[in-house]
């Protein structure tokens, strides 16, 4: 498991809209949003369902973490992915940061990506409560 | 090791465009940008070094990894940065895609990721050339 899931009915967009606020709550700005639909059909002229990658970032814990490691920067923003299943929900889906940053080896690194992790599932606690809502 | 990584001499933006141009030539284009710096600066009114963070994708092999793999959006783009380094020489660092997408468990992204290292190894290495011609 490298992420944490949630799925959720409703619209699209809407389920976007709240994954961005929900984020926003968690202190995660999103600092870049690739449409992989949109790219897909650019570059290739293929067909894709809908599918969006969100570059969240927290910034008092980003900058703890470049400050113990400064490579780090390879491994953010911390992802958020939105996209259509096959049965017509949508899936919202986080990478799970303790797994990614496990690869680092660095306690101090461990401990802001526990943090870091609590808060992407407290977001997508808080999008998948909207929706049921 | 999570990263592929080449410290260059140069300066800070030329470097950065000779790891576009390189990336370019073996088939990522650059989706994202994060400029760190100005992110800390605007965000925390914290001084940093200068670190961008760029989002380099490949369209046919990422078409190719998410039909294998839909969930895997959330380890794209692959993330290459830049940075300068306390001896004022500049970093060029890509995350190494075996190391990253190991975490799949899926045999068919393993063969890709291999093809991606491959081809993130041939871009640094370019750096590197054009830093030393």
């Amino acid at each position: 498991m490298y992420t944490i899931s949630k799925t959720v009915d409703g619209e699209f967009d809407a389920v976007l809209d709240r994954t961005v606020e929900a984020l926003d709550a968690e202190g995660f700005g999103v600092l870049t949003e690739i449409d992989v639909q949109a790219t897909l059909e650019a570059k290739l002229d293929a067909e894709f369902r809908r599918y969006r990658i969100l570059g969240a970032c927290n910034p008092p814990l980003a900058h703890e973490a470049l400050g113990e490691e400064l490579e780090l920067g390879a491994l953010l923003p911390c992802n958020v992915v939105v996209y259509e299943t096959d049965d017509g929900e949508v899936r919202v889906s986080a990478v799970d940061p303790e797994t990614m940053l496990s690869v680092v080896g660095n306690d101090a690194v461990d401990e802001i990506a526990a943090e870091v992790a609590g808060r992407l599932e407290r977001a997508l606690d808080g999008v998948a409560a909207a929706a049921s809502a």
